[in-house]
């Protein structure tokens, strides 16, 4: 069965620059490439996305090409940097725009997003990593990905300015299981949920 | 298959006192009854529940009680009542209690809550549900609960004092989709993780 | 003592288009210019403000204008809409963009809000609005702006798609009430601090 | 000028225990008494606070006692550990408590928290710091209390498990800046607001 995961990364900056959110989804794309899953990252801060609670905010808006990415992957994985102790504004963008299409339904007629699985992956150099998680996973739950267990891994250092993800050792061992868990159990889930769609009773979009 | 739903009322006052939590979980359980799912509800503040952060904090902890109907149960549902626009103190002390038990591992080494699925029902006369509901879902999917999508109902009234839910006619069509949905995914998932559990790769506590 | 109040509406949409925000924000206004504070509202979605952390992000930039605006105030209000029960992405960038300047120091050596006042005036459907509170009070007062009683005003409706602050009779005693204590609070405080600015030992930047 | 600081430790566990964040609380009384402002501790889990949004919950509620101290004190620290990435169980049951008598007025018709400043002073092993702040000043604020710039004031380590306060030096700068800051903050705002009590207007309860 081939797997497809998305990784939008929501950094303030375009790719042109170096990310240690990035830096991070790379060690779980080494996980999802170990059992053949595809990965593919997108640095969302290279697209024009508008604002605003449409599908398609017009002309200028390149929020579709990233909407396609979406619909063709099983697993969503969105990485954040954090500021202010919360995640950024452009991961805050995504959700917005992806809730545009929350109340659009599959064949079956549920949201569109059924069957699909998502996770989060957070690095700042300190505090906010599970206020960021929250508020992303909750809205993703909201729309109708699944939540599998333990899909929330992310690198913070102490209170203060200091080392980002990329200037330490990369060697956390909490980070380190939570990535690979976080890569596992949204495969583990895609997977089943390929095999056995959620049942189209009591969920459907009306 | 037989599947029982717990639901852990976390309102401030014990069963003595009518809760308009309690009477959205009652319409959370039509749905299960229909599928022939088991519920039982306990109203966390009939018990002596102490705060800390171990499985049994001592003589008089009455946890270790409602952790055996945790463990009996394929599905948890969280209800709680809102107060200053926040989950409850007692939403917050199961969380704790829950937590201690978190490292804790089942036969194939996983987290004793994988393969359980959770969601919440929150209730309050204004503003506040989608935080408790963040706090809690990220909670359960970080100690081992799965989150299915669109496991999230509420009833809120407008801005300000006013009535709560038992005081209105308790026919927002909001609402009680949300309820509906709450119970069928929790039992889709906790149907699916009973014949396919999660696989033990990946995910192991250590 | 003459006082200006700003009022950053970060509606996702250009001032084209009507905004309950600005609505509920107009309340305010009145209140202000009852004790003759001049008051200014700007929809940050009519300008080009890019991400990142630093004051000025290059040429098309047009937050160094905005910045010009906050920093001529007394008074900062911070006006959002809700999406998915958050404050709007455009709030969290011009959060993103204020930090930017929280290093720079005044000529006593604190931070440039010092002696400067800020509140929220939010609407929403439903459900949200302490939640936004939090995020962008607790911002502020980390970059130095005070924060007095009583400064988050809000109208948000039932739980559910529905009526949208302005589709209301703008009637809410809650919401009126706490127009008029935000505007009255920071007006008292801005005046306050003008006469007694906040005595520089034990906060200077470094 | 004779001022006094409450410190409410909402640690989960009674004085009989060594505390974390008491320690980061002595460092804040330092400073204080530098200023020969008195501060007094307690350890709210020393005492029987029965839930409820009632002032007075019965006859084996202590809360009544320690609230005396909180309207004896002009400046309210809470003192709070993190658990899962949030406040204590037991700083969101001081919060409930303290509401209950947000609705109280003073002489002058407004708040019984009017005149009184709060901050924060929060310490965990990991990630979680601001969060809580958010929580607990934005409930603060809407009680009555000013929220000065700057007053909360946080250790945490990097994340996962790891070294909690008083296992390390107890020297990262910023944390000790902040302290300072929580500190002189609080006492400049209650010395000029027990100079210049925040007029009666527009403020008061109903």
């Amino acid at each position: 069965m081939s797997l497809k995961a998305l990784f939008l990364n929501t950094s303030l900056k375009p790719s042109t620059n170096p990310s240690h959110t990035s830096a991070l989804l790379d060690e779980a794309a080494y996980w999802y490439h170990e059992e053949g899953v595809e990965t593919k990252e997108i640095r969302v801060a290279d697209y024009t996305v508008l604002p605003g609670v449409e599908p398609d905010m017009g002309e200028k808006d390149e929020w579709p090409q990233l909407m396609e990415e979406v619909m063709k992957a099983d697993i969503l994985i969105i990485g954040t940097p954090i500021w202010i102790g919360e995640k950024s504004s452009v991961a805050k963008l995504v959700i917005e725009r992806l809730s545009a299409s929350s109340g659009e339904a599959n064949e079956e007629g549920q949201a569109i997003y059924y069957n699909k699985v998502a996770g989060v992956v957070i690095t700042g150099n300190e505090d906010g990593a599970q206020s960021s998680a929250r508020d992303i996973l909750f809205a993703l739950q909201n729309f109708g990905y699944t939540i599998p267990p333990n899909v929330s891994a992310y690198w913070v250092g102490e209170a203060g300015p200091g080392d980002s993800y990329m200037d330490t050792d990369r060697d956390n061992e909490f980070t380190k299981k939570n990535v690979k868990m976080t890569a596992y159990n949204t495969m583990h889930f895609a997977r089943l949920l390929k095999e056995h769609p959620i049942p189209a009773k009591g969920n459907l979009v009306e």
